[in-house]
């Protein structure tokens, strides 16, 4: 069982080390940071809580490093100005959620944002669904530690922590599930095909990409679609470049 | 839908701060401090937090003061070093644990211990029961902010909190059920007749004192019941002072 927690852009290290320490508490182990700043993850890493989580803790530069090899991903948030491309679901329902996701379940990552502004809508793209903790709308916005404590025991209650019941054998015998690094690959080739990459300026176009990437995430793809999907868009590429022509052995560019 | 968080001896203020939040965040107001030292409790009004429950929030200086007027009280603990009398129950299981109990539910407690030691056996003595937060045995001590808030979203789940559905009507309808303060009253009389008063200095006086306590508990009292146990426990006190003579208007002690 094997379930990622990541902090995106975290600012405060005592909410750094007090989430390690819900982890601890509630048996989970694999804790990724993003674009932590260097100062902040020092002062994290003295602070009480789970020290030697923290220690192997990763920090990565970029939001995909930390989901590539994750087949389900789930942004948390309180919606609070937000209404997310995504499905929402209620923290409360994540033990449904899970059950039918059952294929994808296997590496599993929670994403939590920044004390300040939370997850971006950049973040929300490479997720699968978006988990609202219920809070009330006076008060919406969580501390970080309390909301990792809040989402670890509700995880933990419905198994998916170190000590919960192994489902790996039931997932060892489905087909591969597309990790979400496969899946990035894939709406990047489809973006640049179709001359509306992330960095696109035009918001249109960014919003296409966007949904583009929602519906991959929904389809539920096997790594063996991404890569017969990934196979179709070359010879749509060359078709573009080339016209009628008969294809060549050599690609024009490598996927 | 009267639920109260009491932080029996906190010592950190930004734990005391991090708990109004989590209340706040799940739609609860009431929450009053045991003896809390008045420094840290200065401090705890000037951290981050929910500012204007922590203005409102009441510091007492006894236990009981905190849980006078409360018809079901519950302690929290992780349960590593102690085996309590009182019935244990794990925090998920609050939902039918909850419903066993309506007619107590109105009014109700859920205490918090120390940072550094949690609720003593003599708190615990004060409790209908305790909730087991489920920890890991290799980290079993939650930190106190992290453990309010998730009693306080797992209690918002059933339907506790200010947004919960009113269940009050129903419970109007039941006889006054016995609080905290009655059964307490009621315990320190019979400790008093059986001399054998918490402030004994025998141990086995004291666990006896705990275990009086615990079945008046466990009896599910009303306000009536306690009137009527008082009224035998003053003609036996009659009779224990003055043998077999008639009895007086006005009884020798005041209970």
């Amino acid at each position: 069982l094997d379930t990622r927690i990541v902090l995106v852009r975290p600012r405060n290290p005592l909410n750094i080390a007090a989430a390690a320490r819900a982890m601890r508490n509630f048996g989970f182990e694999d804790l990724v940071l993003v674009s932590a700043y260097e100062p902040v993850w020092q002062d994290a890493r003295a602070a009480p809580g789970a020290k030697d989580l923290l220690r192997s803790a990763r920090v990565v530069p970029r939001l995909l490093d930390a989901l590539d090899d994750r087949t389900l991903v789930f942004g948390t948030s309180s919606l609070t100005r937000r209404r997310p491309a995504q499905p929402v679901f209620p923290l409360p329902q994540i033990g449904e959620l899970l059950e039918a996701r059952e294929e994808q379940v296997k590496r599993l990552a929670i994403l939590f944002g920044s004390e300040k502004t939370g997850l971006s809508n950049q973040d929300l793209v490479q997720c699968h669904a978006v988990l609202r903790i219920p809070t009330e709308k006076s008060t919406p916005s969580m501390n970080l530690g309390q909301a990792v404590a809040v989402c670890c025991y509700e995880l933990a209650r419905h198994g998916r922590n170190i000590s919960g019941e192994s489902r790996a054998e039931v997932n060892e015998s489905l087909s591969a599930v597309a990790t979400a690094g496969e899946l990035d690959r894939l709406s990047e080739v489809i973006d640049r095909l179709a001359g509306q990459g992330a960095e696109s300026a035009q918001s249109s176009a960014r919003r296409r990409s966007a949904q583009v990437r929602q519906i991959l995430l929904r389809g539920r793809l096997s790594s063996k679609d991404v890569t017969l999907l990934l196979g179709v868009l070359r010879d749509l590429d060359w078709k573009i470049n080339h016209g009628g022509e008969k294809r060549s052995k050599v690609p024009p560019f490598r996927f």
